[in-house]
């Protein structure tokens, strides 16, 4: 997530460069072309890239529509990944019975805690594709735990299906009672699905061709604006095409990343932070005495 | 799904060849009426073709979010279904106690869990038209479950009436209790209501008045904007009007193919992928030994 | 529901006739006025009709938008009364014990199944202020709940209230649990609910102004666009206006007819079909013989 | 609620009298100044109000959209209202046993079904800021509940308490089990909702520099236009921008009315209507042999 | 939350001071430029700016759209604060059997719902970044709970712990069972939940980039419309270009102060008087003597 921080041009720059640069060059041959040939070029009515110019906007601004609200969906999947989480241990802690349990179901519950803090950081790790289980959530884990998850592809899922086990013990030692498992399971659930919502956004493409016309379309009408404009304010041309086109593919590649929120980019939704947020909050209610600080910002965006 | 690799341009064009070759006549008769006879056309003011452009991208940009979000709502239909395929599996492995499950109610879970696999391609098959039971799913299902199929018309609700049978056995063998039945009750609920909402958008028409005076619509914008061209920039109205009314039609088409997304076609929701996700899933929490890789994708798209 | 047949001309055309004909008249009016009284007419500069034009697209395409979510919500709200028609028979199935269950409890479930497939015709029926008890649907009632309905005003709520009556029935004979009864009762809960909504999207008239202020704004862009064409292309004006004109009359009256999907016009939800759907599955959940085929379509519809 | 009556144009007009009285003013004084002092006007290009006019009727048609779906909220709101209503007492028809139930446990139905109906009148009232127990309800309410809302701020709250006394009542006398005590208390939990969600719709201003600066736009739009008009089409321009100014402003206060749908105005939801209808249903339910007509609307709309 | 009385110029203006400041700057710069070196600017046609400017409304407006579901989300969840406060309280009340309840019990209730007022000034407080336990909330709280929760970072949260705590107490005591202990954690959990959302809002920087972009593009607007103005009208450019940039950053700053709903600033949402409505409601339910007043708007708004 990039922060309010100044944003350095470079990293702006660097997005649009290949298409302004083509931009340019056709601007710059358009004006010699006019220069050497100017009966060559046809007088484009400055209607035709008006009605051009408008339809891209529209079809840009929808477009833009349409990539923030799958980006605000995978904020939003990972924020109720927070609340299920902070739900869950919140449960075990109110469920379980204190007098009766003993230090076996006491350290059940330190070990599911411990494991939803590891599920947090191994769901970001594995959408941005990068090793589900680094060194950090090692340590979360028991023994166990990660040799079964191993053979297992679906690392998130794998943990779940821990967990699941964990609170059928609970439930057959008669730690949590008949109610309690169903609305333990019930939150499994929401984890299950805040997951699988995740996966979704991270594997479905933006419609292919949708993007791939309306790129086509804002070049067409650059084509067509630069005509017109070489007719009418000659040299101005080039510094006023360049700044246009560069307006449109800026927010082309604004809706561009917002449309994948987990890529390990700068823009991506900042997994990584929510999940400490998480481990402080889980790490306070088992009252640990050591608990993480919030993950910093880098210079200008947050992971 | 279309995939980001280059989508060939044949795909491309022959979607649109009828519709732009027919715009290509009517610029050509203009073209010819105008050096012919042309005192016969109007001297279109530019403002005109410039209303009409406006509101017909307008429009197509509101039935273009309007078939995203078909698309989209499709995509989560089968998100949905993913979760709950999973969760069911989990609940069945975390509710039915391993100690007191002789080998019936193990060979039970199973069953439903291979069963599960066949509903999710046999829902897929069925929604594209195809035979929804195919060699694949009679692997997963066993000899009575394809004799009782057989006599049922829909044969993804008959899947979810044998499981409903299954999980009522399991009930009364006492493997799971009134909690946990109502808990898998409710997983089913889910179930047949994603499968409901799938066949909703199958088998809805877009309003079919809408997209046909849309298209109307574009027809009229383009003879009157080639009628204003032919008198300003002559020959060249040609190439500019072909490539505008592409673009436009091309734009129009991604709109339709987003709203019937189980078409069996290139564009279709990739619904065998997501089952295959699903079996690969299921497979692994039953730890059996041979799990099948994920579906690879075609040229330039994955079913 | 259209279907993606021929629509015939005629059936579009009579539904602008008369906004055509005033557009027509006053058209041909301004082309006499400027014949005779040239003086008389104002010189309207044409950017003044391209702002009016643009402003009612964007409000007609706006309204166009609500409208279809209005239409897309009704379509929603059978899809949810399909999807629990069925949950509600497989969970009978499900939860009544066999072996424990006499003749009358299962007379009960198969008399509950008849019901819930007339509840579909009667409330189709009297959302459309169709006679809601017909012929068809007394065959699938007993004696008794035709009786009881009879003095009740709102007859699908009467059914329900039969529904409840039953299952309290099977709930006092202990054929269900108390577990199995409140999720019964979840089920009526959504069923109830969707009846609510059907009605609510039936009852509740589209902002009148808004619809009354557009269309008037319609009229006064169309004057404004004749008496600017007439100035520029004569009396090519009168097709040029009329086909513009019936255009945005079409689109309008799209919009006007997706409001209301409970009308019994050709555009309306096909309830019939839906019901008719459901009484499909039903019937070959409780195994009957004879089951009735999908409903037909019309020439171009289905209803 | 408008209905689809002739409405009156006395009722449209006051609405925008002061607004377009403005705007005639500074028109014919444009035109004054125009006549005398020509030179003093500069000559404003026609693009600028182009740009000006289709600006504002962006901003206006996204705020006539969120106002929609404000006053389309209060609907749905009160459509929950009118579901839950009936589903409260069908569930308390359903659950109490009748065979058990002595004469007072029957009369605590009936005191419940007849405080929902008042409940659903006091809410309306109370949001229109009208008497919140009017005659009407004192018939329906007991001696006891009269005395004790009194002394309470919010009737309706304290109507929903009276309510959770009498259910807490009826699971102590065992009238209800422990299931559906639960099932009961979510319907409760969904009505305090409805309350809620109403009373956040009534007590939260749009933001009110949204709507200001945009009605400042408005005016800058129209002066601009005059300009324009002035030196093109002279005296025409006068009825012309008063009949372009209505519009805007017959637009913008559509949309003003529907963000407010609880202000006792024609144009409020109907919430008096819908009580009566819930009305109806409950009483029919209970079996009562005065059943009340439904509201019959006043003049162009229903209350 | 602003409210419908006259809001100070002062106000207003002090907002977009620098922006129009500069925008002032040039539109003088190229006015001088002009009338000193007339030949270096260049004829910028008027269609370059209106293709500027309908780009920037359109992105601007559904920018505002964005904004406003924020916003709108935001109060929202608040709206649903309310609910499940009134709720919990309301099933306390209903759910503890006050013949058995000692009175530790009915302490218990109290302390419950007074740290559950003390919750939503807590919540209110911290998302403002302001002192979350401030002395009001200190009366309502326990000695012991302050010293809990002064050693956790997320007070609201911390708060929440302790709600759990005491619900299983009342668990444990049988003052509520199996039933309404899972009905008062859904409560729990929804509570939750909101906070969650409430966070996930505050914390979530709109897009930076999208924001930046489009702050660029209306300077691009103004330059180029500043350009083409000084060619038609001249001296009279300047007031126009003020008056119409002012607009354009008017309303860009509402989106900007509609994103972040929670910044101790006039335009938040009224986190301050939504807890004091909730204190009264939930005061009168325990029937309380002393009960504050709703809080007072200051001079334009309400915290």
């Amino acid at each position: 997530m990039l922060i309010e921080k100044r944003i350095p041009f470079r990293y702006v720059f660097r997005k649009i460069k290949n298409d302004v640069l083509r931009v340019l060059l056709f601007s710059v041959a358009f004006h010699l072309l006019k220069y050497f040939f100017s009966d060559y070029l046809p007088l484009v009515p400055f209607q035709l890239p008006t009605i051009l110019g408008i339809s891209i906007s529209l079809l840009l601004a929808f477009k833009l529509n349409q990539s923030y609200d799958r980006w605000w969906e995978a904020r939003k999947v990972w924020g109720a990944i927070v609340n299920d989480s902070r739900s869950l241990v919140l449960q075990l802690k109110g469920f379980v019975d204190e007098s009766l349990r003993s230090t076996e179901e006491s350290s059940t519950i330190i070990r599911l805690a411990h494991r939803q803090i590891a599920w947090c950081y191994c769901l970001g790790q594995s959408l941005r594709g990068l090793e589900p289980i680094s060194e950090k959530q090692q340590e979360l884990l028991h023994e166990q735990d990660l040799t079964f998850i191993q053979k297992q592809n679906n690392k998130p899922y794998a943990l779940l299906m821990l967990h699941m086990r964990d609170l059928k013990d609970l439930h057959q030692k008669e730690a949590v009672n008949d109610f309690q498992q169903v609305q333990l399971d019930n939150t499994m659930v929401r984890l299950c699905d805040s997951m699988g919502k995740a996966e979704r956004i991270n594997n479905t493409v933006f419609p292919v061709t949708y993007g791939l016309f309306l790129h086509f379309f804002i070049y067409l009408f650059l084509v067509i604006l630069s005509l017109a404009l070489v007719e009418t304010i000659g040299l101005y041309e080039i510094p006023v095409l360049t700044l246009i086109a560069s307006t449109f593919f800026l927010i082309e590649k604004t809706a561009k990343h917002m449309q994948d929120p987990f890529r390990n980019k700068p823009t991506d939704t900042s997994v990584t932070a929510i999940a400490r947020t998480i481990e402080i909050n889980i790490k306070q209610v088992l009252q640990e005495p050591e608990v993480p600080k919030p993950l910093a910002p880098e210079k200008f965006y947050i992971m």
